[in-house]
């Protein structure tokens, strides 16, 4: 680590290269199609890697993502977003080129995209199994016959099938808890999908993403396609989920320390809320943990340092009691973000522990 | 906003310009030195109205917004945050260029410092005065003679004065309070300055930095300089603690709503975690927000709506009774966040309420 001289994003990318295959592989023995959400990584680079395990098909967040990708030469893109109206000259000039699947939930996004499409695409309807987010609610049988109608009588729309986000099983207690939630869900989808096939659809192709669910379900029941993100990394909030174990984490910040104060609050780091965000684990003892100690071997270590505390660019550092008179101003320490997705999307770019600089997607909007 | 297509930073140049304004007269009529933190906006372009208010130094939070800021013409920058030891070759660089000033607080970082200077520096002493996250604290009078001392033997190091922020009037339930907490802090570094003087040093500036306290007090009693950087936006938080009133807050985030669920979360809108980051504000009812939303006229107006949940690109909006059945997709709505600084971080521009498109400083770190 002599080369970090500010707040770096380390990729080991054995560890990606080996969530990516076990991910992959466990969809082709299950049987479905593999739909990687990139918001995670959102590099060009890291989406080559999937592509040596066979992936063709993915994931973004948004129109700018679908098109940084896109330019990339990805052929066929979920933007699992509800449909954006004001970005159509976009989307339309996306349909143009590549194979774009959107997402809708109302009548009135159906209408105005049956409209405003000047290219094929294929509709999804974003369904709510639990969830409260977005999507039109499983149970809506009205809704979703007038919505597929709808989605029908587009000329320019096919109608692909039913997409949902269990988001809720981040809340679970567990793996028992997230196979609960899960099987619970499908079912709600399968019930669903079959109201969408009375109403006229043909096919209704049923798609779900989550990483706890997709990490830890054994067989993935009536599901044609999964569309997980955050497992190309995983995180410290994964492996208190149990969706993974420390072993599998392949993402971690390392920060300089600028400030040493063993009797208050341990070490200060350069590596604050604009590197990691203000997403915090509640632990056990009530602290707010914005992040927890990689050890050399990257092991989740607590004992030796949590980060408690961020404000701008400083972040506070709980020491363990054996740390606390070895660490210097000017040494290197290394975390384990809560969440890896939204931690990646601070930083412009990636360093692997072989040495290598990945280039990245930065939020788009324009740079001036 | 008919222009806006995706989550857009709003700045109102009016709002900035008065909020220069004031705070730079309040600096001249309390006689201290003015200079502004530049870390909330981060753009060249807001830095050149602070120009025309006759500011000539400013306060930065890293070496690479120094480097960006020195790059259009600013000769005088304090970097508030404790010496990064791994950044000495772009300091050197620096120091080399304009009058620069550091920040120590350990004897480790000023003979390191003294020996890696090539250039001349300002080093000002951070000092703790019970925020408990960095600095010596004020009270160790063996600590900071000590530090002093060791500046002083340094060749290439001038002794500056007394630094320090006051980050917990953040915490205070309101203006009063925050009186309380700014003499407290100042007659401790009062304190500490004259154990400086004991110590061999000539001159003791003192130098504070909170939103709060310089907006809220009458008197900067033996402050000799200021550095907030809040003030120029304001933000919700702000107004909560009576900084400001809404309207001051010369910043928001528009965003097109993307879906409607009357009978659930009332609206989802393009604008998640990614914008706004997760930072919240528990409301009286237990509610956490991470921004309200603003009016026409840019009024806070919770009972429109409160923006209760943020995930990657998603934000849940909860609408007031009367907006439910007024808000389409397609529509945009804005909101005040609640921290600016952590939200305009976020973003690589501003649009301006008179329709220009402003440039800024983008978390640097090499792209690629």
């Amino acid at each position: 680590m002599e080369w970090i001289e500010k707040p770096s994003l380390i990729l080991d990318e054995n560890r990606v290269r080996e969530n990516i295959a076990r991910m992959a592989e466990k969809a082709r023995t299950g049987n479905v199609q593999f739909r990687p959400h990139f918001k995670t990584h959102q590099s060009r680079t890291v989406g080559r890697w999937f592509r040596e395990f066979g992936v063709q098909a993915i994931t973004v967040s948004s129109v700018d993502m679908a098109q940084y990708f896109a330019n990339d030469g990805w052929q066929d893109i979920t933007i699992a977003f509800p449909v954006n109206l004001r970005q159509m000259k976009q989307i339309n000039q996306l349909a143009e080129r590549i194979r774009l699947h959107l997402l809708v939930d109302h009548p009135d996004a159906v209408e105005h995209l049956g409209k405003m499409l000047a290219h094929s695409v294929r509709v999804w309807l974003k369904v709510d199994v639990g969830y409260r987010r977005a999507g039109v609610l499983w149970e809506d049988r009205v809704q979703l016959a007038r919505l597929v109608q709808s989605i029908l009588r587009q000329e320019k729309m096919h109608f692909a099938g039913l997409l949902s986000h269990f988001g809720h099983t981040y809340q679970a207690s567990g793996p028992e808890q997230i196979r609960k939630i899960y099987r619970k869900a499908v079912e709600r989808m399968r019930v669903a999908a079959d109201v969408c096939r009375k109403a006229g659809a043909e096919e209704v192709r049923i798609s779900i993403g989550d990483t706890p669910s997709c990490s830890i379900v054994d067989d993935f029941l009536e599901v044609d396609e999964i569309r997980p993100g955050n497992f190309v990394f995983y995180d410290w909030e994964q492996q208190r989920l149990g969706s993974c174990t420390d072993q599998h984490i392949a993402m971690a910040v390392a920060c300089p320390v600028v400030g040493v104060y063993p009797g208050r609050s341990g070490a200060v780091i350069y590596g604050g809320a604009v590197h990691f965000g203000k997403q915090f684990a509640l632990l056990e003892d009530g602290t707010k943990a914005y992040g927890v100690a990689a050890s050399e071997g990257w092991r989740i270590t607590p004992e030796m340092g949590l980060l408690v505390s961020v404000s701008q660019e400083h972040g506070i550092v709980r020491l363990g009691k054996e740390w606390k008179d070895r660490i210097r101003i000017g040494d290197v320490l290394t975390f384990f973000p809560v969440h890896s997705c939204l931690t990646a999307n601070n930083f412009a770019c990636y360093h692997t522990t072989r040495g290598q600089v990945i280039g990245k997607f930065r939020s788009l909007f324009s740079e001036i």
